[in-house]
């Protein structure tokens, strides 16, 4: 079995790997480096990571950064468990979600609304720049609804996208919006929230599924 | 075959995987939609991708969205040729390039340079979104020169990140930076845009290599 660190901060989108590594069931060591509720990173995290940025994953030394990066090598190392889909057309699923998430919900929608202050030199500007992120923010929750049907977001079985969701949902629990509206995406949530996983990665960071 | 349909505009990051379509030969049906270097997508592109981006790939009718899932396809349509890398491990190294470069590289810093007004309701705040991300863009920049050795970003071979890297140095160029300061990154652009896929995907789209 390979030696495997897991950086992370309770609560943030790090939750998705987190939720994978207890699903495969593997030995890791849980490094919190610093809570990015109370404060930002380390400096010293700086040669984990010179993007300060988790999740991070060390598997035999090798550093990976990227939350689809780090979920590629997670699967890898259970890959009777299908975390990147069942079929070829259904791992092209599972990327797209995960980019998506990545990229827009998480980088453009959340970060814009709760840390405008990365994206301007002029503090006046951050109002500016929330307000137009809560119209992306509300543009994805409804895009993720209507993707949604079935019991999973890809396939008929639990994948990588499944945790990386309930990530979001919390995020939208955290900033005031009624997810409750949202059916299908509540329902997903209700399911995923029941896997002991899910529960003892909840437990570590000790912090609640919000549904 | 599968019958396949691509979805690009000229000189956008769909650069990489128009690329990569000519480097594994298959035919496709090459689709401009619309020249966003001459105004938005038109609201008809909406039945193609609610998200109204490019690129779009179809494949036998799935429509396939976000750059990184459709190099996946492309990429599975060509096994032999080894696009997302030759061992896991490469293939999780190409996973986080991708990640990287189209949710920081491309959304975080590029996309904010060149269009402030996407990300505010405020035009008065536009300077300040660009010159932050100005800070970013070189940032990354420096980043991409700091990661590269060798005659590839990932392994010994060709992979999608090399095309998808040559995306960011002739926006760099367009943008007025000196790409010329980076004697790694150029190199790696002058071996790209020697291959025969790449010459022809600039003649189809028009435009020049910047080098
Ligand atoms: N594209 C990165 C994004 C990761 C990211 O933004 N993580 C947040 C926590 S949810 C973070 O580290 N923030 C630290 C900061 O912004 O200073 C990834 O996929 O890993
Ligand atoms: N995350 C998307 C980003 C694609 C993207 O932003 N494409 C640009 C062209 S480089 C676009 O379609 N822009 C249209 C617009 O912003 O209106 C992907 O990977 O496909």
């Amino acid at each position: 079995m390979p030696n495997i660190k897991f950086y992370f901060s309770p609560g943030s989108c790090a939750l998705a790997p987190h939720i994978l590594l207890r699903e495969i069931g593997v030995d890791f060591e849980a490094i919190i480096f610093s809570d990015l509720r109370l404060g930002p990173l380390p400096e010293e995290f700086r040669v984990v990571n010179p993007k300060m940025r988790v999740p991070v994953i060390s598997v035999d030394d090798e550093i990976i950064t990227e939350l689809p990066a780090i979920v590629t090598m997670i699967a890898s190392l259970a890959p009777e468990m299908k975390l990147l889909g069942k079929t070829q057309l259904e791992t092209v699923w599972v990327y797209e979600w995960m980019n998506w998430l990545n990229g827009t919900v998480h980088g453009l929608a959340f970060k814009h609304v709760r840390r405008p202050m990365h994206f301007t030199t002029d503090p006046a500007g951050c109002e500016g720049i929330t307000a137009k992120a809560r119209e992306l923010l509300v543009e994805s929750l409804d895009m993720i609804e209507s993707k949604l049907e079935g019991e999973h977001p890809v396939g008929d079985a639990y994948t990588a996208v499944d945790p990386y969701l309930f990530v979001f949902y919390r995020w939208g629990n955290e900033l005031g919006y009624n997810m409750k509206k949202y059916p299908k995406f509540t329902a997903l949530v209700a399911r995923v929230v029941e896997r002991p996983a899910v529960k003892s990665a909840l437990e570590v960071e000790g912090i609640k599924s919000t549904l």
